[in-house]
């Protein structure tokens, strides 16, 4: 039986994530589990483990490290009690760097050879914006975070080379300032942002055209702030081409047990 | 021509490295390069890459990731130009876990397989505590800094594991907050300390039974100060058992060219 939104937006972490495995939420994380870290997924095989987890530490502002599984071992730890094979509501497949799926449950794809890095989201700061007094303009039109691709080339490790995705919240300009204040204490969860303001110059020509979420609701005197995004490992995954990466699908991530103003103490 | 301790400190991290290359400096570069940034070094076969990189992302603390090389690669290219096996003061040359020797060069042990990880170093911060009027005792008495294993247990990756080593600093009890919200400025150089006060609580019996370094110089109301350190690998690597393991010798860092205040800003 599905769960309509304000059910799920009632749910503890641990709730959710149930309802995720008995497919009763299959929908965006947004607003969900507020105060709550939320995680991108990225699973590749063991064998190109080293390169990725050196482009992670090499780009911490799109790929902020908050665990990593040991080979082969489903279970995160240390974030949330969680099943990464089921406990997501929705996952993308890719295979040699072409999407090929994006199934509800990813245990089909699971190998022994597998290791997960969850990435930090800024889903995870989204309420110390609220609490600090910066509207939210997606929360308010009710629609999906806007993502770009830009032209910020991210530095390469191994194969994984390719360019920062990034998502956007128009903020007020005289709360700009503020935004980035907030942002900048959530380090792992991408931190203050990478680019304010004229969207061109980060290579993004029209801020209607997303690569996933939706469209902005921008207001008089909103300016576009830019925060780094974790689903630059998915833009990547064209150039790279593992044989199989499992990723979450975008904006419907893993809702973890700790709090976010816990994250950077982990 | 060797160099004296005055003269070294007036220099700047390239020539400060250009004179450890010319074995013109083999000291500690404690009080060096003041404002500047200083690394840990553990160099490891590529095979064990993974799994070290992985001991890092999982403990943070003693092990801040500041750069990684790519395999066979000795130039060190985002904090400093420097090729690591001649610019350090001092070394340390770990065969199957065994210190084996402590030369001033490491050349003769480089291999094409080897990748190098630079971490961050608590040397970093001393001139943020002192200019906030924290006394660094061990400065005061020119001495060097007292190192400890302790009883704290790393999370384990692959065949690393163990526990902790922590430097300690003793500081006034009126400025101790001071110094924990100035290291906390800093946490890819160990940041905030993980213990303040008693040293039986993690396993230091005897604060005068120094791992490295030498014994502190505690004044009257001085409390300890304990920061995770970057020779937490050289302990674990008794365990692990690599079969080469290239490292800095204790308090031997890489000096390097960025300022400590741009540290996390990498």
């Amino acid at each position: 039986m599905k769960m309509t939104a304000d059910e799920a937006s009632n749910l503890s972490p641990s709730d959710l994530r149930q309802a995720m495995r008995k497919g009763q939420w299959r929908q965006s994380t947004v607003g969900l589990a507020r105060g709550h870290v939320q995680a991108n997924l990225a699973v590749l095989p063991s064998d190109l483990a080293f390169d990725f987890l050196l482009f992670c530490q090499r780009n911490p502002k799109p790929c902020p490290i908050i665990e990593v599984t040991d080979p082969g071992d489903p279970i995160v730890k240390q974030v949330a009690a969680a099943d990464l094979r089921s406990d997501l509501p929705r996952y993308r497949i890719y295979r040699d760097g072409e999407l090929v799926q994006e199934p509800f449950d990813a245990a089909d794809h699971w190998r022994e050879d597998l290791v997960a890095f969850l990435l930090g989201c800024s889903l995870t700061f989204e309420e110390a914006l609220y609490s600090a007094g910066v509207p939210l303009r997606h929360w308010e039109s009710g629609r999906s975070l806007p993502m770009y691709r830009t032209s910020i080339a991210c530095e390469p490790a191994g194969k994984f080379r390719g360019n920062m995705a990034v998502s956007m919240r128009p903020v007020p300009g005289s709360l700009v300032a503020r935004a980035v204040l907030v942002a900048s204490r959530f380090p792992l969860a991408h931190g203050a942002p990478v680019h304010v303001g004229d969207p061109a110059t980060i290579g993004i020509e029209d801020l209607d055209e997303v690569y996933a979420g939706e469209p902005p609701s921008m207001q008089e005197g909103d300016i576009p702030v830019f925060t780094a995004c974790g689903v630059t490992p998915q833009l990547i995954a064209g150039n790279a081409a593992p044989p199989l990466m499992i990723t979450h699908y975008p904006e419907h991530m893993l809702v973890c047990d700790i709090r976010s103003d816990n994250l950077d103490f982990l």
